[in-house]
Order: C-alpha cells, then structure tokens, then sequence
C-alpha cells in the first residue's frame, strides 16, 4: 500500500524526502564505504554530521551564545529528574504550572527531590485551558518555574509567558520545538523528546542557559550531569549517532523549507483549516478554550464514543491514521507536526465533511 | 565507492543485509503505510516488534524465566549510575576487577554513590592480562562484584568467572555480548549498550535476575528505576523505537545463522586467522597475554609508532578501515565483531602478509 496520512502524537510523521534520503544512504553513506549506523561516533566524518546538526538548530531557532545545545537520551521523561538534580540549589524548590500528563510526571519526579509548588492547575476542566497569569503566586526561592508549552494529550498550548522576575523558565518543548518561532532568550532550558518534531524517538535536545549549568553538584553521576555532557560537546559516551543524523535531516529538510517562520505560517494554515471547520461544524466540537488551542495536537470529538470509534475507524480505511484520542482524553486527535502535509489536513477536513453529512 | 570492512570498534559494522532490509523498509513497514520510525510506540504493530525483539534475545541467550530483559538508553555508562543505586543495599558497597578504561569509569561512578572495593587490576601491565582469581578476597558484605567481560580499547576478556559466593557477578558485555555462548545463570545483571554486536548506538540491554530488583529504593526517579521499565515492560517513556527495530533485524540474521553457538565457532575462527599469524609474524606482535585473548577486540603493534601509522594509513586505501588502536593503547586495534565477515578477516590478514614483506 502507499504511504498513509499519519496524524499520530509520536514517533510522528517523519517527511518523506528525508526518509528517502536516509533510505538510500543506509549502505553507504557519501564515499565512507559504510552506513551511519557503523561509524565510531569520534570518527571526522560522524563529528561533522554532529557539528552541523547542532548548528542548524542554533540558526533554526536563533539559539543566542551563551546557550548549550545538547544531545542526551532518556527522553522528557529523563528531564524530569536530571533538571531538578541539576538546577534545583540550596532552595531544593521549583514553582510549576500544572497543565496536563507531563507536569503530572514531571510533579511526580520533582517531589522526590525536592519540594515542588503548584502554582495553578487546569486539572479541574480536563486540562482544556491554560490557567490565568494573573493570580500566580511566584515564589521568590523557587530555583525555576516550569512549565509545558504544549499538551499533547490534551491540546493546549501556551501563547504568552508568564513573567517569574529572575526565575528562570524551564520549557518541556516535546510536541511543539520548531514549530513556532519561540525567544530561546526568554528561557533557561527548552528540551524536548525528537520524536513529534525532529527525528527518531532515542535522542533529547537540552537547550540551557550557560550559567544555569553551574548549580549543578560535582558528584553527580556523570551522565545526569549537564555539565559532563556540555564539556564533551555531547560525546561524553557514545550518542544516539543514528538518531542525530536523522535529525540533521530534518533540520536541513526545515531550513530548505524556509526555516520556522514559514513552517509557523503553514502550521498555522494546517491548524486553522480544522478548527474552522470544527467551528462551524454541527457534529464535532472541539475539546479546549478556542484561546489556548494547540497548533500541533487538535483534540475533538462529535460526543458519542460510539461514533468517536466509528469516525477514527472508517477514517482509517481511508489511509488517515492513528486518529484516536489519548485514552485518558478520549475523542479524537490529530497530530500535525511540521512533517504532516497540508494536503493530509485537507484530506482529513474532506473526510470529516462526508462523515458530517452522513452522521448528520 | 563499494562497502569496506570496518574493524571500528564500535558503532560498528552490521550484517550488508540487515541494512539492506531496513533501507527497504525505511518508507513503508510492511503494510502499514509508514516508516518504523514514524510509529506510535504503543501501536500493536510496534508492540509487536518489541516483543519479537524480547523473544529473540531470550532464545539467542537462553535467558532463564527469572530474569528480566529491559531495554534501556544511556549506554553502559548510564549503567554505572543505574546499577548502583538500584543494587547497592544498605551496605552500599561493590567489588570490582579493574581491568581497563571501562571498569576505570564503573569504580569512579560508583565511589559517588557508595564505597568501591578494587580487588583487584591488571593497570600495571597496561591492562594486558585478567588477573588472577587465586588472591581475591571478595568483601562478604559486598552488594555485588563487577567485572567488565571484555575489554574493548586493550584486547583482553574473561575466559571463566570468578567465585564470590553468594554475592551476584555484575558483568559490562558491551563489547562481547552474543558473541560466545554464556550461562546467564551465572550473572546477577548482564549489562550491553548495543553499538558493537547488537544494532545501532542508543539502545542498551540490561538483563537482570529479577530478585535483584527488590533491592531499589521506591524513590529512585522513575526513569533510573529498574522496577519501573520492568513493570512497563520497556515502554514507561518512549523507547529508542527504530534502534529496537534494527536490533530485532540483527538478532533475526543471527538466529539465521544458526545462533549463538555457531557465531562463536565463527568468531573463533576469525580471532585465530589474526592470533595465528601474529604468532608466527617476525614483524607484528599481539598486546596481550595470549590466555586473556579477546575474540572481538584483537590488539597488535609493530612496536615502531610510525610504521604502525603508515599500517594503518596503507590499510585504508585497501578499504580495511578503522585499524587505529585506542589512543590511550596506541597500536593497532581490530575490531572483529559477530558481523565482520571471515572475509573481512582473510583480506586484513592478507594485507599484513604483504605489509611485513614489504616492512622486514
């Protein structure tokens, strides 16, 4: 069969030109004689494929100076512990804003290392909102304020940042990194699992402020420590070698594109072409406040589980996949990252048009 | 430019028709419409795949029903962390063998978490022997004894296991694993990161008695919590998918080949088409003591630094590449893993022939 429309949350669509392009490299990659795959990561050859990952995500996302980029594994999930072992000071405390599953997590790991303050919550409607800055009690020996951009269970996203003073914002980025064009200055950590909107799941991009590494206690085991990692230039131990040239691949696929201002203009198209429709829809509805909707995770559903089922079903058929919603969020979603292609939103609005007028 | 023979010692060459196999597959897995890579871990075709994976393994290691297989990320050197803090109990304390770098880098992580005990070093003689097991004094209250079974960067391994008793041998087989039938049941962990007899960089298998695992601290953070990938069966977070994937190809090409027991007489045969010359060679000498012989990792030099550079550089341009020794051991290192062919061997062997006329 031929390849589907592929809306899940992740691993995501990847772009096709980049998988042909991996696909035909897989024996030999330029003159090497070998694949990626079998290259010593110290070898010149995969240094490059490093080196000029890392500078096209610094000019991609306009990554100022005084930022580390680095390329870890273990995932967000990782990131839950490995951020407060390392930023987490004397305070052993961090003000966070609950907005769905991954501050649940990244919660639940916290306060196993220290005190975590929830500063507010949308846990009472279903996380379908981004809670209010305006009553947000900061606390001032808090050693930073975290949050999630984006959720990708529930399909909210923030549009604004809170303003925390001199506490610096740590940014859990998974479902939403080069989608927009985000101020990495207006942040001490963005990171975010590669597999939604960069490559492969296997490697974890750790962008952080320079000084922030310093809190970070000399006997920490060396791979939970930012500042081994940094030191190394990520090649503490052997990386995801694999998975960072897949990412180079789709960053050079991004920059080809026009880099993440134009993809920010086509997600905005992609998302608007749904949400219309689910506007003026009489069968769907969508699942969050209109103001805080997700450009990558749209969430909706017609308010029948029977006819939920039969809709990701019978679009199924029709090569439009992995339509169901989280099972803790029921109803459907549609994850369209930067790979997904207009034309599959436009076959997914054509279907949800047809399956209107039939289930009307 | 065709195909070399690789001998890096890791990220390392795979088998031609794994490659093959997942370039074919790179678009569209089966029928699926997608690229393994582009796949929800949780969907049943990945699901599938991990499992497959899992009852390869078990099959290849004749691994016993009270030990579990987890799929991790972070490489070995994760392990060094990871091990200790979910084995050590509250004696906090291990013994060790200190046998080279990577035994080097267990006891400096693990003297940050708890009391190291070396029993042992073979760094006198530059690492080229495994010392004596007749003088050891285990620790009786040593949570577990550690030894690296085979030593990449010097060319030694382990041809039979020490005794401590009742104390659980922890065994680094980064660099040996699948290579030589073991009895898992005499290991408390078996610990590889993938990247030289397995698949690709970023995936690490820790296959641990599963009694061992009650030993945790419920608070360790999720993530470098062996109960909690066990009771996820891998899949807590987002696993390193399409490295899971090709390593299901690798340990499907060696079930082909007849399995374990078959690699091993294969692998036998390499290492001695390499030891048998260098015994007879009046130019080339091994490094090691020729009872501690790794079959993987074979060690040489010509004693003169230049004229093993010039090997080396000569053999490049033969398509035999990699051949540098580690830079801490110098010489020349080949690295002969389950998937460089006999020919692989034959040819580096022919090359040397030419290379001692020509350098008497």
């Amino acid at each position: 069969m031929a390849r589907v429309y592929n809306f899940s949350a992740g691993p995501a669509v990847l772009p096709e030109s980049v998988l042909k392009k991996a696909a035909g490299e897989m024996l030999e990659y330029r003159d090497s004689g070998m694949s990626v795959m079998e290259m010593s990561h110290r070898s010149p050859l995969f240094m490059d494929i490093m080196n000029e990952t890392e500078e096209l995500l610094v000019r991609l996302m306009n990554i100022p100076a005084d930022y580390q980029v680095l390329f870890l594994q273990g995932g967000a999930s990782l990131q839950f512990a490995m951020i407060p072992m390392n930023i987490m000071t004397a305070n052993k405390t961090f003000d966070i804003i609950h907005t769905g599953a991954w501050t649940k997590n990244a919660i639940k790991e916290g306060e196993k290392l220290g005190k975590v303050n929830v500063l507010a919550s949308s846990e009472d409607r279903m996380y379908a909102y981004i809670p209010s800055f305006e009553n947000l009690k900061f606390n001032s020996n808090a050693d930073y304020l975290h949050i999630c951009y984006n959720n990708t269970i529930y399909g909210t996203k923030y549009n604004t940042l809170p303003d925390p003073g001199n506490t610096p914002i740590v940014a859990d980025m998974s479902s939403c990194i080069l989608s927009e064009d985000y101020d990495v200055s207006k942040y001490g950590i963005i990171f975010a699992g590669a597999q939604k909107n960069i490559g492969p799941a296997g490697v974890t991009i750790v962008i952080i402020k320079k000084d922030l590494m310093k809190r970070a206690d000399k006997n920490l085991p060396s791979m939970l420590n930012f500042n081994v990692h940094a030191e190394n230039r990520s090649l503490f131990n052997t990386p995801p070698t694999y998975a960072i040239y897949m990412s180079k691949l789709v960053f050079e696929w991004l920059r080809d594109m026009g880099g993440v201002k134009e993809i920010e203009k086509i997600n905005r198209h992609k998302a608007a072409l749904l949400y219309d429709y689910i506007d003026n829809s009489k069968l769907f509805k969508g699942n969050v406040d209109k103001e805080f909707r997700s450009l990558m995770n749209v969430t909706f559903s017609t308010g029948s589980k029977e006819l939920d089922a039969l809709f990701v079903k019978d679009a199924e058929k029709k090569s439009l996949t992995n339509l169901a919603g989280h099972k803790t969020a029921g109803g459907m979603r549609a994850s369209i990252y930067n790979a997904m292609p207009v034309e599959g939103v436009q076959h997914l609005v054509e279907f949800m048009k047809k399956f209107e007028v039939e289930h009307a």
